[in-house]
């Protein structure tokens, strides 16, 4: 399947040129993601017009406020719209501390179920998986504790080529094993024939990669091996470099290293410092290094696919 | 002296209609006050042109996340651009608490003096005062505890006419004297000359009221008699009184009620629920009970004076 990202923040830390912090939207078939939720996160969904009830998993990769201060409103903004459907939320182990003290600070309760938990910053997890996607998290290097978030499409079954299930005669009811690589064994005459006259390998599998905040990470590419798109934080342009280092931040170039070595097949970038007014250096810079980059834009929503599909 | 009143947010909890939750900055000669702090009020200061720096006085009325959810990201913006002169916070006990657990989770702190002084809910109190102004607060009757804040100048000295200071020939030296309500005493004759010949009584006094969230109360009008500005919510119309009563907020005939009662030479309303998209109504219903009413628009300014000075 494809996936749908949208863009709410692509801001760091302080607000400016109209640029909001971190938030993204990822739409999965019929399952949402919120990545991140910077303050004001529920103004730009209403502006994007994404229902805050198809969000069902919330990722806060870092306790910045600039990546996680918005969640406190869109979770009290969902409770006062109805919800009644569970919300799964990942984050930091303090988070959940977080939330509780304002709740009871205000005497209210959600009506809804929260699953929370806590992340290891020290080692890729699993968060979630069922039928058609898995949920990953991974370490990223900052100035605390901080996750990026892999969400993988899982593989399909083989795809079966028509034509031959009608040379052959197949009955219906052997369809289902042939597409999970048995060999087809005639009724009739007992004859075996080899699974790969009847199908194609499964359709390759999409999947999206999300590293906001970190420094230029060797170890990186390693979790995020052959990823469809990947965002990645590029605070900074190379004539700050110093800053970025010191910062635990990258710079786009480093961004384009990073999609190079994990062999990714489209970069976004994001987390632009408010210190920059225009982007264009940074496509500029990044492109040197990895062709396919495309500068990240607020309120647009990008295609997640494999190229030429 | 005269006020001046820019508002950030006149939505109620949910974001709606491009109206954001409640936020304003009170400027009083070189003191600058926020009153409550919703989520994006940085960016509504941003918008307003309002420099961060120039916020002394945060006051905080209550615990629902609309009044308060942009604080932490004010906080750590105003960190960031280097604060370093102090900053007043007034808010209810608990927040605190919800400061400093987010702080620790983050590892950072705060290199500024922050001042917090908490809200006693259940009677009238002065939070603050200087040579010019005194800021108290004073309850109000909602779901949670929650206050209201009262700005006042303080009453300066007798003014002085200046064609009868040069007719006595009165000395330098003996004016502050004058100003403060003494006679004069004619320094080679001897003479006592009454007060009231040379002065006339002190500029009025400006003062400025915000009661957000409330239901119609009472006793209200005592805490606020005479107040030259009004900023009272109204979150419903009448067809909603029902409603109103229950969530334990206004309607507009109800705020103009309570300016009527208190005497207040003007009353702007807001905190409009997002179910109304045009406020129009709310001004007539408002309007019917109390002449001089306004509706409150976001990114407005409006000044806070004696009306006809």
């Amino acid at each position: 399947m494809a996936f749908t990202l949208t863009l709410l923040g692509v801001g760091s830390a302080l607000p400016a040129n109209n640029r909001n912090p971190s938030a993204q939207f990822l739409q999965t078939g019929n399952t949402g993601i919120l990545i991140d939720c910077g303050e004001g996160t529920q103004m730009q969904l209403r502006k994007c017009r994404i229902g805050f009830q198809k969000i069902h998993h919330i990722f806060i990769s870092h306790l910045h406020g600039d990546h996680y201060l918005g969640l406190m409103g869109l979770l009290w903004s969902m409770n006062l719209l109805g919800r009644k459907i569970a919300l799964n939320l990942y984050g930091p182990k303090a988070l959940e501390k977080i939330i509780a003290l304002q709740l009871t600070s205000s005497s209210s309760r959600l009506d809804f179920e929260l699953r929370f938990k806590a992340l290891d910053h020290g080692a890729p997890e699993v968060l979630f998986e069922n039928k058609k996607l898995t949920l990953s998290s991974f370490p990223l290097k900052h100035k605390i504790p901080c996750s990026g978030l892999l969400v993988k499409e899982k593989q399909g079954p083989l795809r079966l080529i028509p034509a031959k299930l009608i040379k052959y005669d197949v009955p219906t009811y052997l369809r289902n094993g042939l597409k999970e690589g048995r060999d087809f064994i005639d009724p009739e005459s007992g004859a075996r024939i080899k699974n790969s006259i009847f199908t194609l390998p499964p359709s390759p599998v999409v999947s999206y990669a999300y590293c906001s905040d970190t420094a230029f990470s060797e170890t990186l590419p390693d979790f995020i091996r052959n990823v469809t798109v990947l965002y990645h934080e590029a605070t900074f342009l190379e004539e700050d470099a110093v800053r970025a280092k010191r910062t635990k931040h990258s710079t786009a170039a480093q961004a384009a290293t990073i999609a190079k070595l994990s062999n990714a097949g489209q970069l976004i970038l994001g987390h632009y410092s408010n210190r920059y007014d225009s982007l264009l250096t940074f496509l500029i810079e990044a492109e040197a290094v990895f062709h396919n980059t495309i500068l990240g834009e607020e309120a647009h929503s990008y295609p997640v696919r494999i190229p030429g599909k």
